[in-house]
């Protein structure tokens, strides 16, 4: 079955101790959707301006990304420009420039509003709001935030909670929302909040789920060398939806093995620049670190 | 087979936000010796005052734990007192009284010298060497430490190394120990140093094992209330080690389902002030969550 993908479609340009790149394609939308396109069917809703270049555009094209969604307007694409300390954990934000991105509104052409699985990548939960106002019984909706959205549209936020079947955020998202130390207390109070299925994403200490069959604990796949990690968050959930989209038989039983998916994939992710990684992997690539993790994590 | 453990026996007086217990069991080598004793016969070696309460020696005993090798000096036990912050992760030390500990010289009765396990727990590098010189061709030796000897005593720990089997530390010990921000480029480097088989602790994110078959990511159990984490670490490794020292076959096979045994016992010391919860659970409270850990991370 196909996914739809609504999010951020950006310029990233990002600097590490090691490297400086300008104007990679990014955004949580561009991450998710390449994520996905290795598992199933795309349908990319976004925005970008008359400065995106051609080259990216093939890129979606050459992972089968339906770009009937994608709106092209006159003016610039969302410029994102943020730098990473040492140990990769921490960055700063140099640089956003809305664009385009500023009066952008998701409008789904009519053929998208059947789309059985939605991804709500990271995007303002007023937007995700909207995306899910034209849907018609979408099978299965899962959203992504962060911590802006918690700080200025935390109602909006709240609103959008019990129109989810799965919510994903990470560690210190789930304590900044539930005033929570404790991850697994703070997962019992999102539940409260709407969402059947609550995901936790804690980066390189993997993530974990809890829905109606109690806990899974998701392993990160090792990586010894983490060369950007812009985008695995998104990487993450869009191979995870991506993965549950194709899989047959219940959400409940293809979830956790979804997650490893998202995990492996996200993985491909951190170890280049944007999307340059990801983009040179094939599904057995993938395939091959599940395995691998199957071995890492077997007593 | 038996296990030789060598470490701090101390009275411990902590503090969390919720309450206050002064003068509990603990220290290291308590801590490790009635986890490994759910496994295996134990054989502690440490040093306590004529102040000791005669209700830990009896404790002690009740774990089946062998004394022979705990000297009772004229002076005060070793006295740690802490105090946790909410979300029972930052500590700070608020009293630390050396007492007997001070002057201790681990000298083993003739009878230990066989032991074929041995766990040099947490306790100054020197005095670890010391209890290597006199064992006879043990079969398996596994070394804890902790920040203190790596800023006061590293040159010690470093000729430490290379007579260990299994070196246990934590993420921010190794990065300390290697300079190094990837805790997987981090266990290549300690690798280099000596011991076969590195350990680095996660705290709730678990750990990870590296040796001659590759990685192991071990789980922490999922705690919804962490009451008290001193010895939470000791715990683990002696949980490790008992079970090691208890199961048939070759240590490359069974290290691995020795790491959930020992992250399950430490999982119990977690929810008890000092060793309250530990000394009150059996054998079958640690097979029953063993066996729960095995669902949630199966996918």
């Amino acid at each position: 079955m196909s996914v739809l993908i609504v999010g951020s479609t950006a310029l990233d340009s990002i600097k590490t101790p090691h490297a400086e790149n300008p104007r990679l394609l990014g955004g949580s939308a561009s991450h998710a959707a390449v994520a996905a396109s290795f598992f199933s069917p795309v349908k990319l809703v976004g925005v970008v301006g008359n400065d995106f270049p051609k080259k990216y555009l093939d890129l979606y094209r050459r992972h089968k990304i339906n770009l009937d969604g994608l709106q092209l307007r006159p003016g610039k694409t969302f410029h994102w420009s943020g730098e990473y300390e040492a140990n990769m954990n921490n960055r700063r934000t140099l640089l956003t420039e809305l664009g385009v991105f500023e009066t952008f509104t998701p409008t789904l052409p009519r053929a998208h509003r059947d789309t059985p699985f939605v991804l709500l990548a990271n995007i303002a939960p007023a937007l995700q709001h909207h995306v899910l106002d034209q849907m018609r019984r979408p099978k299965f909706v899962v959203a992504d935030t962060m911590d802006l959205w918690l700080n200025i549209a935390l109602p909006d936020l709240l609103k959008l909670l019990p129109r989810l079947d799965g919510f994903v955020l990470n560690d210190s998202e789930a304590h900044q929302l539930t005033k929570e130390d404790n991850v697994f207390i703070a997962m019992k109070k999102i539940h409260k909040l709407g969402p059947k299925y609550v995901i936790i994403k804690k980066g390189s200490h993997g993530s974990i789920l809890s829905g109606p069959r109690g806990y899974f604990i998701c392993p990160a796949y090792p990586l010894s060398a983490v060369v950007d990690p812009t985008g695995a968050g998104d990487s993450f959930v869009g191979g995870m939806v991506g993965y549950l989209a194709a899989a047959r038989g219940l959400i409940d039983t293809n979830l956790r093995r979804a997650m490893i998916y998202g995990s492996v994939t996200a993985s491909f992710c951190c170890e280049g620049f944007g999307l340059t990684r990801t983009t040179r992997i094939k599904r057995h690539d993938i395939d091959r670190r599940v395995k691998e993790l199957e071995q890492l994590t077997k007593f």
